[in-house]
């Protein structure tokens, strides 16, 4: 085969107006908040699943990157929200960790209770802090599979230091699944 | 924040010599092989992880694409062998699943028993048969962790109607891990 295959991903033109890149979002509603507005964005715009992602620096709130789905458009169907944002934030940083000695602590926030891939992702990413906005039932009600996730998986993630924080800004969260749904977006895993 | 951020995923150079991408790989254990000379090959060139992977018409045996762990060089904790080896085949296919209508069965075939977020990853990637080489055993002998993956994680894959094969040519997979241990190599989730 020539030339060989590649994989290119960038994010929509839409992001570069979207994000402010420069403010530091301090609180833990602030850094939900922009993660719910990248999912609005997405549905809005047609680029993607109802799903949005960033990762940060926890202790100052300086964005890493975001990421939100981009499944369907990019013929990708490892590109949900959080692993946009880790892919992108790794490449920034040049490290294919977050949680190298040399980097302040990194988290990341989902507009939703990530999925079976996206749990696994973020343990290999070294984020030290999972937030998380709308809930597994919440997705499932819009018939998208969330897959092989328990309660132990969980407890894996804490048993190796990374605190969990679910149901930050719930409703606005689970809004915007909503706003998917009533707009006739594609459920590709229903 | 200009220019924004992106991700370019490439094979390592010596994939178009070492892979023979117009020849159908019949049995389960010649597709395997190819897996495994993935994963060596990439011990030996040193482009990372000791793990191969390769995504296959069921029926036919004809490749669709390859996969090898490029985690620590392309600074990318998603880069497992099976992430790129689907990453690839959907770009090639233009599809987001490579369980479409339009589309012949797929099957992934990997080095090694898949980590959570390959496990979560096979399952959105539309493939309808899971083949492996080494287990995970043998991968947390060399400290490679395989995150929350649980006897219902598989159970999961069935239900879904993915048939799942484990422990073929274990002992040649199992050897690669073990030269990579020989070698040095970095067991960066240690």
């Amino acid at each position: 085969m020539s030339p060989l295959p590649e994989v290119h991903i960038t994010y929509p033109d839409w992001v570069s107006s979207a994000v402010d890149w420069d403010r530091r979002y301090d609180s833990v509603e602030d850094r939900m908040r922009l993660a719910i507005a990248l999912s609005r964005e997405n549905v809005l715009r047609e680029t993607g699943g109802p799903f949005g992602a960033a990762v940060f620096e926890s202790d100052t709130g300086a964005l890493a990157a975001v990421g939100m789905n981009l499944v369907v458009g990019r013929h990708n169907s490892v590109l949900h929200a959080e692993m946009v944002a880790i892919m992108m934030a790794e490449g920034r940083l040049g490290s294919y960790t977050l949680g190298a000695a040399s980097l302040p602590r990194h988290e990341i926030v989902t507009s939703c209770d990530p999925c079976a891939m996206c749990l696994g992702a973020l343990l290999w990413s070294g984020v030290k802090r999972l937030v998380c906005g709308a809930t597994r039932q919440d997705a499932r009600l819009l018939a998208f599979d969330e897959g092989p996730v328990f309660p132990e998986s969980y407890q894996y993630l804490r048993n190796r230091g990374i605190e969990v924080v679910q149901g930050v800004l719930r409703e606005e969260a689970q809004a915007v699944l909503q706003l998917y749904r009533d707009r006739g977006g594609l459920i590709y895993n229903g």
